[in-house]
């Protein structure tokens, strides 16, 4: 699988579409939500996701990959080019790192107006054990040239978006892809990678948005120039303006995020709680920095609390917090927000870009509390 | 864990509601959607579909199960009321079964009008592998009462529905509870439960719609009456009024399903392929007799041709199919419809209710065929 390198410009059949205020969810959006799912944010409880409950998102179709003739290209631009198969990247050296992978588009159905997409609530999200190789070693045994710029990941999954007839490729910077961190990704929770997540192989680039994690990886690419993949150059970028040129959506803006207390209501999921002390939990996670204040608020964002954080979370799984909260009877809206060591904070007005990527604004979980 | 036997007219604070004509899907919905996801149609390749993939239908939240502090509780109108944990069900004879599940409202959001619950389309359903031991013997172990006339089934997922707070219950005459098939459930595809799918029991009635099938088990309860809970009389009924008394939803009808031939459009889902022959594939199940016939057409159902069906499949498990088609040039509709020895077959009119229930009508997949 060669890199396509056609300029977006002549790709893009036009910018996707923006519904208008007050239409509800399409028959198309519907499609999608059919097949990939958020977490129940319940599973918020379990420090590593269950298989099945973190968050899907696949393009087109989960390929069919036979894991016996599957061999993983690495070439481009490089002094050695190879081809390795299943078995010897799991005679690699192995590592194990529990990372939590957030969907670039969570948050997306909140948006006013809605950009037209697979339509997240809150819950795209997961953190799971994933084992694998590093990247870094399998690039220096391809040396790169002097000429290398770019390396190009290739999945093998395939169809058409916006027109443009496509196989799934990112892109990162050399320096990226030599990180400590980057896996080549073939176990999660300590089973082999279910197909849904990317079988045989993925990529792991922890503290990134999902796109960039490829799944079903058949092909590294060194490139001597910036990929203009459509994964890249067309979708994934912040713009309002559908001819602007756009900021690259790279790493995952800092989220805190409520285990909604109580018991629901089926249809609404409106939440009922009985009064008292309620220990209010949840998890949080920047792909910037450490995560170092919680707040929770229980009216509606006036007046906010600290809550207690596990710092002792590995850097990249996402860390556990908790505040105790007095219930009182009435209607309550509880919202939680994280600030990161970088400085960036979750913000109250929405971050509006016509991708629908990164709204990171503030959870609201209204709640009622029962009479005594 | 009692039994609730309020009636239903005294439960019931006022029927779902139906979505006007034109009415997108609502947030509500959406909720919905993010947290139960049915089968990506591709996952039909699988004969046992894999963890994750398997459709989710939970109606209020994941409960939290000790599995060292769980115990079920058989009583009611027995001789022997008994209480066994997790272990000593574990040391009982033990059986493994393939058994298609179904949600009782796949189908829903493609009604018109749409009745407004959890918006399946087509995909509710999964065939997985299911390990546990038969229910008959711990029923003759309790030794209902002459006065026995049902069983219930509790589990601990607890929340509001229609203005009831409840625990979600489910009932089967004595008869059917005593079937040879009947199974108490403990591992799903050779491992322990997921939460998702009733960690760490949950009850298996081949042949029946999801409901019945009670997930985080924790009673079963022999009684002298007809069961009206809320998700027995009020729930899970045929009406088409909302005051008629309805005819109790059951058993699986008959339906094929099948994989969408090349690749999709991200956001449409449509489909597209090469032409030449094509081998078409699928699955098809239903609850009261095995499938018989497996009808395809390529023009929208004007005609048909019979599919090759795989008739050595187990009762319980989907059977597959395969038919080629050889694709021109051009738009095309291709369906499927399945036919079983009990003489149902599928319908091209919709089968009408008010919940959204038992939706089989004929499935439509649109593909345009390339040119050479």
């Amino acid at each position: 699988m060669g890199v396509v390198t056609v300029s977006a410009a002549e790709q893009v059949v036009g910018p996707a579409r923006i519904a208008e205020i007050g239409e509800g969810i399409s028959q198309d959006e519907l499609q999608l939500a059919g097949r990939n799912h958020g977490m129940p944010l319940e599973a918020m409880r379990y420090d590593v996701t269950p298989i099945g409950l973190h968050y899907l998102l696949i393009h087109y179709d989960i390929p069919d990959v036979d894991p016996t003739a599957w061999r993983l290209h690495v070439g481009g631009v490089v002094e050695s080019p190879f081809t390795v198969d299943l078995d010897t990247i799991r005679t690699m050296p192995r590592t194990t790192r529990r990372v939590t992978i957030e969907c670039a588009g969570n948050g997306r159905a909140r948006l006013l107006p809605r950009p037209v997409s697979q339509p997240w609530l809150v819950e795209a999200v997961g953190n799971a054990e994933w084992t694998g190789t590093p990247l870094a070693p399998l690039l220096r045994r391809a040396a790169p040239t002097s000429a290398a710029r770019e390396v190009v990941f290739t999945g093998s999954d395939h169809g058409v978006e916006r027109g443009v007839e496509q196989t799934y490729q990112r892109s990162q910077s050399l320096a990226e892809a030599y990180g400590d961190d980057v896996l080549l990704v073939y176990e999660m929770n300590g089973a082999p990678l279910p197909p849904q997540h990317g079988f045989p192989l993925r990529l792991l680039v922890p503290g990134w948005y999902g796109m960039a994690h490829v799944k079903w990886l058949t092909d590294i690419t060194v490139i001597d120039s910036a990929f203009t993949g459509f994964q890249q150059e067309v979708a994934y970028q912040l713009r309002v303006d559908p001819h602007e040129p756009g900021v690259p959506v790279t790493r995952m803006e800092p989220r805190a995020l409520l285990i909604p207390p109580g018991w629901p209501d089926f249809m609404t999921r409106a939440r009922f709680l009985h009064p008292g002390p309620v220990s209010l939990r949840g998890r949080a996670w920047s792909g910037y920095a450490p995560i170092t204040t919680i707040e929770v608020s229980s009216d509606g964002g006036r007046t906010w609390h600290l809550a207690t954080v596990d710092s002792n979370a590995p850097r990249w799984d996402w860390c556990g917090w908790t505040w105790v909260w007095e219930a009182r009877p009435g209607q309550h809206t509880l919202c939680v927000r994280a600030t990161d060591a970088s400085g960036r904070r979750q913000p109250t007005e929405q971050p509006w870009n016509r991708g629908g990527f990164a709204n990171n604004t503030i959870q609201q979980v209204p709640v009622v509390v029962l009479e005594e």
